[in-house]
C-alpha cells in the first residue's frame, strides 16, 4: 500500500480523492497550478469552485510549491484535465522524482497528438521506465464526497501497481477493481464523454428514454469498435469504465458533458452552452480528436460521434442529426453493423 | 410485409402496437381476455387502464370473439404477460390457425417450467412447424404512443420472418433491427427486469448514480453469464434487448419494475409495493424462476439477482444486501469474475 500520496490538481476529483485518503489516515498532499486559489481552499477548508458543500479534513495538506509537493511521495496522482496535462507536467517535470509511479484520473484524448493521458505523461516525463496507471469509472465526485457506494477500475500494464493502488484507495463504500487493459480503460473513459453529450442533447429536446437507451447502446457499440481497432480489449467497454461510466454520465443530472449537451438540445449554440460553466467539457475536445484524427486513421463507422461533431463544429441542427440517425438503412443487430 | 395483423392482449404494448399499425394503414385487430374491459376501451377509444391519455384511431378494430380474431390473420402478435400466456393460449389454441406465425412481445420466464415466451407458445400451440419470433427492446409504450424516436429488435431463427416483421412494424420514429438469437433476446428481455428492480431499490434508498451505474454494469455481466450458459450469443446482451432495454427500464420514472423496486427501497414490504399497482411486475416472477430454477441448473454466480431474491422472498434488509455486495473480496474486472 502507498503511504505518502501527492495529488496534482485541485479540481473535484483531486479534492475528493484527497478527502478519501485522509479518511483512511494516509498522509496526503494536494497541489494546484493556481497558488492563490489553492490557498483560498486551504483557508476555507472547502473547494467552493469545484466541490462546494464539503469540509476538507485537516489531515489534507495543501502544498503550492512545485518542489515540496513531490518530495517524499511514493505515489503521484495526476488529476489534471487531459488538455492541460502537457502544460502542467512540463512545468513539474524537473521536480518529479524519477521512479515514482503516477496514476492518472483524466478522461480525454489530447488534441493534435491524439495521445491518451498516460501517453502524455510518458511523453513529457520520461521514456519508458516509470510505472503508470489510470483510474476510471462511474465516479461522480459529489457522490464520493457523500460516501455513497461507488466502484471504479484501476488499470496498469503492471498488475502489481494496479493492486497496490486498489488497496490504497478502496474503502467500504468505494470498491475498486483492477484491469490490465490500460488502452481500453483510457479510451472508454475518454470517448464516453462524446456519447454523454449526445445523451444530453436527447434530454434537451425531450426525445425520451427509449431514444436515450438506444443512443447509449449504439454509442457504446461504436466507441468499442474504435477501441478494438486501437488495440483495446472489447470486454473493457462492457465494464465499469465503459458501460458503467457511460450510464452514470448519461443519467446524472450533474454530469458536465451531459448538461452541456442538454443546453445545446434546448437551443443554445455550442459556444453559449460552454460559456455557462467553469468546468472543462472534456467531450468537446475528445470529439474533435476522434473525428479529425482517429476516424481517418482507423477507418471505423461512428455515426453518433460524427453527428455530435457536425452539431458542435459544423452548425448542423440537432433535429436533422436525429432524423438522419433514425432513418439509416434498416439492418440486423450485429457487432459489424 | 404482413397485411392483416391480430394482436392478442390489450395491455399497454398491445394497444400501442395496434395504434402504430393503424397509423401505417395496416388492417389491425386487437383482442383482450376480459371482453367487458375491451368493449369499454372500444367505446371510449382510450385504454384508460394501461395507456391513458391517447386516442386509439378508428382504424383499430376491437374483437372480443376468440374465433373471429383469428380469421384471416397473416401475423398474430402475442402481447400477453409471460405468466398468463399459458392460460390465454390454452383458451385460444383451437381457434389459432395452424401455420400463421406468432410474434411474442412478452418479457419473462414462466415459473416452474422455466420456459421463455416462445417456448410456451411452442408448448401450448403445436410442436415445431409454426414460425415464431420475439420483439423486444427499449420500448416504453407511452413514448411510442407519442411517436418519440425508439428502437427495438425482432428475433427469429427464421431470418425471413424477422425481416418481414421488421418491415411491418418499422416507422420513421420506430427503428427495428433483426437478430437470429431468439434465446438471447428473450432471456435478456426477461432478466433485465430483475436488475431494474435492484436499480429501483438503489433509487428508493438514495444510493446515487455511481451505485446505479455499477449495478447496471455488474447486473448486465451476470445476466449475460447465465444467458451464455443457456446458449445465447453474448453479443445480444450488449445490444438493444440487453443493455438498451436495461438502461430504459432503469432510468425511466415510469418503468414498472424499477418503480416497484423504488417503493421497496423506500421502505414498503414487497407485498405492499406490489399492491400499489395494477400492472404486472414481471421481474418478481422472473427472479423466482432464475434463483429457484436456472441458477442450480446452470451453476453461474449471480450475486445481484440473489440479493434481489433475498430481499423479495426472504425478508433480507436492503441495507444488509447492499453492504454485502459492496464488501465482497476485491478482485480484477474480467468476464469470469
Amino acid at each position: 500500500m502507498f503511504t505518502n500520496i501527492s495529488i496534482i490538481g485541485d479540481g473535484a476529483m483531486g479534492t475528493v480523492l484527497a478527502m478519501l485518503l485522509a479518511e483512511k489516515k494516509a498522509p496526503v498532499r494536494i497541489w494546484g497550478y493556481d497558488a492563490k486559489q489553492l490557498r483560498q481552499t486551504e483557508s476555507s477548508r472547502q473547494n467552493s469552485k469545484f466541490l462546494p458543500g464539503y469540509v476538507i479534513p485537516e489531515a489534507v495538506i495543501f502544498e503550492g510549491d512545485d518542489k515540496k509537493i513531490m518530495a517524499g511521495a511514493d505515489l503521484i496522482v495526476s488529476a489534471v484535465p487531459c488538455q492541460f496535462m502537457r502544460s502542467v507536467w512540463t512545468r513539474l517535470r524537473k521536480q518529479t522524482p524519477k521512479n515514482t509511479p503516477v496514476c492518472s484520473v483524466a478522461k480525454g484524448i489530447e488534441n493534435k497528438t491524439l495521445m491518451r493521458p498516460t501517453e502524455i505523461l510518458r511523453d513529457v516525463l520520461d521514456s519508458g521506465k516509470r510505472e503508470l496507471a489510470a483510474l476510471s469509472g462511474p465516479t461522480i465526485a459529489d457522490e464520493l464526497a457523500r460516501k455513497l457506494p461507488a466502484t471504479a477500475c484501476v488499470a496498469s500494464s503492471d498488475e502489481g501497481l494496479a493492486c497496490k493502488i486498489q488497496q490504497t484507495l478502496s474503502t467500504p463504500w468505494f470498491r475498486i477493481y483492477t484491469n490490465t487493459d490500460i488502452v481500453g480503460v483510457e479510451l472508454a473513459g475518454a470517448m464516453k464523454n462524446i456519447i454523454a453529450i449526445a445523451a444530453g442533447i436527447i434530454d434537451g429536446i425531450g426525445a425520451g428514454d427509449n431514444a436515450k437507451a438506444a443512443l447509449l447502446c449504439r454509442g457504446l457499440a461504436e466507441i468499442s469498435r474504435l477501441g478494438v481497432a486501437m488495440g483495446a480489449n472489447p470486454q473493457t467497454f462492457a465494464g465499469l469504465t465503459g458501460l458503467g461510466d457511460l450510464v452514470t454520465t448519461c443519467i446524472s443530472p450533474t454530469g458536465r458533458n451531459r448538461s452541456f449537451g442538454q443546453r445545446v438540445g434546448a437551443g443554445l449554440s455550442p459556444q453559449q452552452a460552454e460559456d455557462e460553466t467553469e468546468s472543462v467539457i472534456e467531450g468537446i475536445a475528445t470529439c474533435k480528436s476522434v473525428v479529425e484524427g482517429l476516424l481517418a486513421k482507423y477507418k471505423v463507422e461512428m455515426p453518433i460521434t460524427e453527428a455530435v461533431y457536425d452539431v458542435l463544429f459544423r452548425k448542423k441542427s440537432v433535429q436533422v442529426a436525429i432524423v438522419e440517425l433514425m432513418t439509416r438503412r434498416l439492418k440486423s443487430e450485429s457487432p459489424a453493423n
